[in-house]
């Protein structure tokens, strides 16, 4: 697939400083031009501000008794194994922690919720087996034996967008914001923060009355993109493509603009990420390797912002269908 | 990215008819030996019924005016052209067909949803130069002048899992099911429905209580791997990867599963489907170029269904994390 | 429980014109004067523009069959049948209309989605009737004979806030709009339209956060006090109390502000509407009996209007808590 | 409004114990016959336990920053003052205690979610007064002057059904359940386990394709008239109607059923409940006046059973209608 760069990119992060073209794969050529556009834009304002929130990846076991009391009962037991079912996590993997248990408790169903930080990896393999050496010392231990139970019951948001994210965090939780002035806006997008507020309210509420999870234009157009380029699981698009943007007029005139997303799995290290091309990729963006993550989450939240800034731009000057007239030219529908 | 083969995988379809080996592009080696498990057991029975239920992807300009009595005039307009926005919007595209027309009103807002026929495209595209066709008879003949007027105002469902999918459709509604002896259930899966049927009911409940627009397990993983294997639009994982699976245990014992996947967006001709490589793989599935975009959907929702039989039976076997440890192997976390 | 009169509201609706003083049964004082001041303010710009958009009342059979075969024989079926249903469903009412089918399927399920209008009646055991008797016609008549057949599978909406009422309607669909001078908030509410404008975007982040449906501040509040005045359905308001509200600052510095309720459940006649002090509350409307249920749904949004005017331009003013403390005191907690 | 008496339901909660008479307030002859069938099914079986799992009633104030670094310093300043917050809220009331906070950032703007108990009241009007003082301090100490601040910015899911409830709680959280023997099932509700599962598994999903919260049957019908004999909020139906159902076959033939509800805003002290009637209602339950708060919520729960065993056995054995057309008869529609 070919591979462009949108950018340059530049990113004042917590963790990601500097300025970044951002590897896209892609074979949609309007797309790459597009986020390079609001990437440009973003770095004429000398950057966009980003933020690492959260981070934390779950597995969710459940487990079901004959009855209520019973699922009480072991509810009293697993919130006191919290010390053990950490060191028999921990025992299988060199950079997973796990900070953090949760129970819900449904009839005689309780739902285990183990958040997990994984280091530079996106984790989901990390905490499975993490997750599984819990299971093995609750079935070796606990003081009641469940009718049954699994490993993973679907609490954990896993390859699905969740309300539950905007709760608390799944994967990374990022922000980023940029404050553009009106000419920047007249002279780069061909229109007005005016006119793009007025679009962001419409869409915002074009999205709760269809019901998705957040409201948002295209975060999954820029993220499936750099996912495949840069070895990340493409899958994981399902949830991590949801969040919320906000556009405002500032009182000076100028253009607020923010994207937030709770729920960004992304690592330096592991999966797809060795593959020759996709180690490249990160190369590219200088986020290859350890210790690189955070600072991948954060280039993920500049660059669904540098999206959302071309696209609502060219939806509120009326140059939507044209761009892609433009760099679509010579395909077939 | 490694391509791997699942299958075979037996689709007795509307249209899809045969054995299908599915292309999927994807660093993750068990995910293709966990589709080819369920493929396989699909095709032990005789293979998976699959059906297109409907088509249909929409663009949703958006039109404010001063005041609702405006709003009201411009609505009462609107649905009078529906042969001129037909007309218009025909006459950009061979194959593009509009077939819908809804009007919601909010206050003093209009969002028109045009709902098309796109052939064998995805369609994106297509529909949006053939909705800008209309938006520029509108601005040319609508009675009334709206305050301002957007291309597409996000009530389209575009790139996003949104609730209002499951009501109509998004690019091609498809659902899949299959009977399993319990037998064949204890030699593949090594588990009993029964036990299939507790982990969905558990499962179902955790996506609800999780706040997923649908309830299933792992469409995500499948999906994303065809679609960059086979030219799709990897984005649209985002919105394709939502549906509803569910099991039974039939009276005879037997287990009962289906799926049903609202907001496919696939395509045969178009976008990334003409590149060699992904022409290649569509090739292989018997499925490129023109009079193919329905069995594709249909041969989706079989590989969902294969994907989920095989999860799910991993789940409930206990054998979920163990396929991952020896399948990843070698790879570092 | 006390009733207290809010107003005057006045209205120019589509069907509800004039000044009206609405019956609000609550044992919080708080609640009466809010609405009152919202009520006002609307009334001193010469009243609030309502309209009735859309109307339906639902009920959702759903058919079990033995497979996708079956299911989509009897969905052929089916459609060639809505003669017979509606006649079937007609001669059980004088005044319910069957106006509207639409099938659902899911696997070897199908749903089948009968809408009404109702006349002046809320309509849910008019709509219950109606429906039995197209299954009984179906379970006569059908080519296939189903596994298992229920005459309500949850499709409809019913006492539940769902997605879907934004796509189509439930009850009644009515949106309300007015604009405000910002002189005229300065003095009634003691904030700017720009301040009300800040809180409305951010609640209504607020809301997509927390995974609401829709987004808006608290019809609740009056929708029940008004249903329990007026003879109506309390447990409709789980269902009643959602969609959008909507504030902008105008380009002269006004308020516009607009809200707009999907799935309104109300009626003039049957139900509670009969009995002495319910029907004393509708004539006080003078809504009461036939001819008037369109009316009061506008009514129904007009006072949601006031209601969300005055409480965002109570937290846009800093005065929340204080108008709680000093209507509740003598109160105990 | 007519009361009637639901019952005997006999509940064996963690604190409500005993047999209960229900007092419903409601227009509909018919809904007090089914909780009453359904009351009386569950003590047939030596009634039904119950748990109240959580509880807490949060306030959300929202602040606006001029830039994220402003909303980061606030976050860090906010958190190091938790014990003066506490102290200031609970100098506000004798009852309430703060025990949680959380802090959400969406780009520049801070949402502060308290989350207080409130001893036997509802207690919405304690939490605002109480959160009041904490924003008192805040405008008066916060190292960073806001932009803007408001008392409640919509994250607290005050008076909607919201996603979020399922992941912590709002009012209280609370499970009921029972196992039916087939026999009691075939001679109260004259079906069998079996089919009442088939229409649990049936309306669930189409609960989930609908797009509600949750997936229950009826849990409004009887949470409004509850409410409004027993001096409750009726608006808070608008947020406590929501919750999972789930029926289950057992291995010995016999049907499981449980409710859980996240979100049932209820007290025994304050706003209405002192009023004559309705404290005369509380007094029939045996929950009148301080300490009987976590029992009330209880017999919600259990009342929320037995109207779902009764609505779904009705639905299951094919005489929904009859029994509306049977108790309203001589109702006009």
């Amino acid at each position: 697939m070919p591979v462009g760069l949108a950018g340059p990119l530049r990113v004042n992060g917590l963790v990601a400083q500097g300025d970044y073209y951002v590897p896209l794969a892609t074979t949609e050529a309007a797309l790459v031009a597009s986020y390079s556009r609001g990437a440009q834009v973003l770095s004429e304002v000398g950057g966009c501000t980003a933020a690492l929130l959260n981070e934390g990846v779950q597995r969710a076991p459940g487990v079901a008794f004959r009855d209520l009391q019973e699922a009480g009962q072991f509810v009293v037991w697993a919130v006191s194994q919290l010390d053990a079912f950490r060191e028999r996590a921990e025992s299988t993997t060199r950079y997973g922690k796990l900070h953090d248990m949760r129970l819900t408790v449904e009839g005689n169903h309780v739902y285990l919720v183990f958040e997990f930080t994984t280091g530079d990896a996106a984790g989901q393999n990390m905490v499975t087996l993490a997750t599984e050496a819990i299971c093995d010392y609750i079935t070796a231990n606990a003081p009641i034996t469940p009718q049954y139970f699994f490993q993973e019951a679907n609490l954990s948001g896993d390859k699905k967008a969740s309300a539950q994210s905007f709760l608390s965090v799944r994967g990374k939780k990022v922000t980023a914001e940029a404050t553009l002035p009106a000419k920047l806006v007249s002279r780069r997008l061909h229109t007005t923060p005016e006119q793009m507020v007025n679009y962001w309210r419409m869409s915002a509420i074009g999205g709760v009355l269809s019901g998705t999870i957040g409201v948002q234009g295209h975060y999954a157009n820029g993220l499936a993109a750099l996912c495949i380029a840069c070895g990340q699981d493409a899958a994981c698009v399902a949830e991590s493509a949801v969040g919320v943007t906000r556009l405002e007029v500032m009182e000076e005139g100028a253009l607020y603009a923010s994207v937030t997303l709770p729920n960004l799995i992304v690592g330096t290290v592991g999966g797809g990420t060795g593959l020759p091309s996709q180690q490249a990729c990160l190369d590219i963006l200088g986020l290859a390797g350890p210790g690189k993550a955070q600072a991948l989450a954060e280039v993920c939240a500049a660059l669904a912002l540098a999206g959302e800034l071309s696209i609502i731009g060219a939806l509120a000057a009326g140059d939507f269908a044209k761009a892609h007239q433009r760099l679509a030219r010579g395909r077939k529908e």
